[in-house]
């Protein structure tokens, strides 16, 4: 039985679009950095940008110093990658920024001051009230009131964002409690390498060795190691119920999250209880969703075919599925879904791209 | 970083315990079966009954003709698998049912009218009124009054009910909200075995081939594939809600749910969201928990250390953790958890067991 009913990106249709815009409507970048560019989101990030229509003038590479000197294809390209310094940014117009939130804290004000716009991907800036914090199908408006930073969402937050973002411009959601199945993509590119070896080594009767993350993630779940707050929630949880209400510009949703790691290479899932201000339907709810931005439906109850991490990886959009009336909200209000999307992509990579898609239009 | 702060059965405190329990108030059962002997749940049963104050004079095993004649060591003795047919009950006292709903709905009734009685692990009779559906910690009672047939509930309803039946005692709950995390043991050894070569097939670089799942297990999570019905719940959700029902003997509790499988072994997870009647804090329900039969309390908020399906497997308690005021509630109603139960253990063999020690008590 095959799974594959989502189409996967990068594809020929892209290669097809592209070409056709390539010319009046292809939108020229002169300078670009990649922050972080060997990391997990980096070179997810490589991987896309030759699929937008954007042309890119000079690329420069930036990571830590043992990174130095690492030669990476980019289209038809080899860019050499630079160690970040102080001085990386004379010359730069835009840099997108996933090397982890000590380094943007340090290297994006840096960066701003040397005349270049920064899409950090990182959460130092997303609750300054200065920088915007940006899912482009939802509040474009807030990145083009720049002051220099533009934060990228945690990737969480992004995909829940994504489908419950339509639904609540037509009915106002008051409350969402929802639960993450988290890939170890998020804790980047050595937790995806640890979850193979452990997995190679248990399979092989060997003790499993927790490196990257604190504790065994090869079959196995945990809770997501972020330091708990005093509330009682950790930090990721923390994001998605702060983020939410700051993307949404509504602090009035109550937002409840429990976050979860599990044993999958790249994509987040997320199982989603919704409150609504009125009665809602799951034909309604799909009649919305069906021509939402960034979202595919995968709802097919006869073959049981819903969103997976499998199905999601690769994918741009966020796969949305398993659209029920919440049976223990009576009057109606109440709706379950089950979703997965790309952690690398839309929840990383390709949001920031499309950012920079956006101050370039 | 060690997680292993949980104690794994059997340990030598069973064996201890045994051993002073040995005369007097070890129970004697005559003729018990084991129906499925061979299967995930029949071969922990046999684990397990050797932990128990029980003495058992004859051990019947029964299975499919295709495990006939294999030789399976329980305690000292070698127990010969005999193949289940019509005339297996006659003089047997109690039997185990494990080998799925087809084979209770046929034999348990012949069992019953041989005089046998009949505690069934499949969902055959679950829903019966006439068949008592029995957590022994939750309604032992209900277990006394049976009619020959005692209905073993679902693994994730089980795993549920422990914690949340002492707080609902106290301050009676409105609603539940749940999201699981259900490992391949729930689909039996078959699952389990698939999911470790479909693992090392894709460590390999091949394609993982589903045959007992219906799609990818490794590196993957899918919803529960149980047929869904009108209403868009699969019947592992339905099991869960209409099982918790009838077991707390109060339709009036509002409960969702939804059924994820993840690339686990043995354990199952639960993100669980209560509202209560009344306000309740965190310390409140972890006080309630300490002295609960069946829960651990695992939640060290600074640690990091919380329930996890490797630390429950092995062990006869729910853990709980992640205890905290659900912050989308701020009349203080509201209760998030996170809990791990052994989907083999107490989600089912134990149970099962624990249920044939009520009954010879």
């Amino acid at each position: 039985m095959s799974q594959t009913h989502v189409q996967t990106t990068p594809s020929p249709m892209h290669q097809i679009r592209n070409a056709f815009l390539t010319g009046k409507s292809q939108r020229m970048i002169k300078n670009l950095a990649i922050v972080g560019a060997t990391g997990a989101v980096g070179v997810e990030a490589l991987q896309i940008l030759p699929q937008k229509p954007l042309k890119i003038e000079n690329l420069t590479l930036l990571a830590s110093p043992k990174s130095a000197g690492k030669e990476i294809a980019f289209g038809a390209q080899t860019v050499t990658v630079k160690a970040l310094t102080e001085n990386s940014f004379a010359g730069i117009d835009y840099a997108i920024f996933s090397a982890g939130g000590d380094q943007s804290k340090k290297f994006a004000p840096i960066a701003v001051k040397a005349g270049c716009v920064v899409i950090d991907n990182s959460s130092a800036f997303r609750m300054d009230p200065d920088v915007p914090l940006v899912i482009p199908e939802i509040n474009p408006d807030a990145a083009r009131a720049h002051k220099g930073i533009i934060a990228n969402p945690n990737c969480s937050t992004i995909i829940m964002n994504i489908p419950t973002w339509p639904l609540h411009q037509v009915n106002p959601i008051q409350r969402i409690v929802v639960s993450t199945y988290q890939a170890a993509s998020g804790a980047g590119a050595a937790a995806m390498q640890e979850l193979k070896s452990q997995s190679a080594d248990i399979l092989a009767g060997k003790a499993a060795t927790p490196k990257v993350l604190p504790v065994q993630c090869a079959f196995n779940v945990f809770s997501h190691n972020t330091p708990i707050g005093k509330d009682g929630y950790n930090t990721e949880e923390r994001k998605m119920i702060d983020e939410t209400h700051k993307i949404f510009a509504d602090t009035s949703i109550a937002i409840t999250a429990t976050c979860i790691r599990v044993p999958v290479l790249r994509a987040h899932s997320e199982s989603i209880n919704l409150t609504f201000t009125n009665p809602i339907t799951p034909d309604q709810v799909r009649e919305i969703l069906k021509s939402a931005k960034g979202v595919t439906l995968v709802d097919d109850q006869q073959e049981n075919i819903f969103p997976m991490p499998i199905t999601a990886s690769g994918n741009d959009d966020v796969l949305v599925g398993r659209i029920r009336q919440d049976v223990s909200q009576p009057d109606g209000r109440g709706i379950e879904m089950f979703i997965s999307g790309d952690q690398l992509r839309k929840g990383a990579a390709l949001n920031a791209i499309q950012i920079l898609e956006l101050l370039t239009s």
